[in-house]
């Protein structure tokens, strides 16, 4: 399947609901684990870029800009689909994640932290 | 494993990193499939409450109350495991999930709405 063009991502951006920042929570899931990866947010220049280019983008809101994920570190996600949820209000990207998606070494950002577990 | 006491819950939530309405994202997935089925919000009461019953409890933003998942519907979630990502920003549950995660009648609030897939 080719890529979206412009206008129809604009046409799905309008329709999203965003929060105050004019953003939307954006959740990275593994194509062949199904783990989730990461948590993070996008812009419209983001939600445009992953989409044009394949190569999922989020908006940093530590840093203030466009964050295309894996630029610096080489652990780069290609994006395989993109869906979102019923509320329009979460878009979640299946990717194929080259290397950790954590910047600690994890392959995912929830690897390290569990706070309960009914087998614990 | 024991549930959490309620020190050892604030201690915890102390340590969470917030939205300015003091709210975390929370992302519910489904222990079997590692399908992500929802994508909410927790103030502390519904973390408190997460921890103490077992049973995974939101905050409605649109209703603006707490939300126990499944209570008027019955398709409630229990909690088998609850984790933080690497920032503490986000938390994810893994759930039992009775019945249907979405309002929609979807499994997941996810399954309706694909916007774009490298193989379609």
């Amino acid at each position: 399947m080719k890529l979206l063009s412009l206008p129809e991502i604009n046409q799905i951006w309008s329709t999203l609901k965003l929060n105050d920042s004019e953003l939307i929570p954006a959740i990275a899931i593994d194509f062949k684990t199904h783990d989730v990866l990461m948590h993070a947010w996008m812009n419209k220049e983001a939600f445009e870029k992953t989409l044009t280019t394949g190569l999922v983008t989020y908006f940093s809101r530590s840093r203030n800009e466009l964050w295309i994920k894996g630029e610096e570190s080489g652990n780069t996600q290609s994006l395989l689909e993109l869906k979102l949820d019923c509320d329009k209000d979460t878009v979640l990207v299946v990717v194929e994640q080259k290397g950790n998606a954590c910047h600690t070494g994890s392959h995912s950002c929830f690897d390290e932290t569990l706070i309960w577990s009914k087998n614990g």
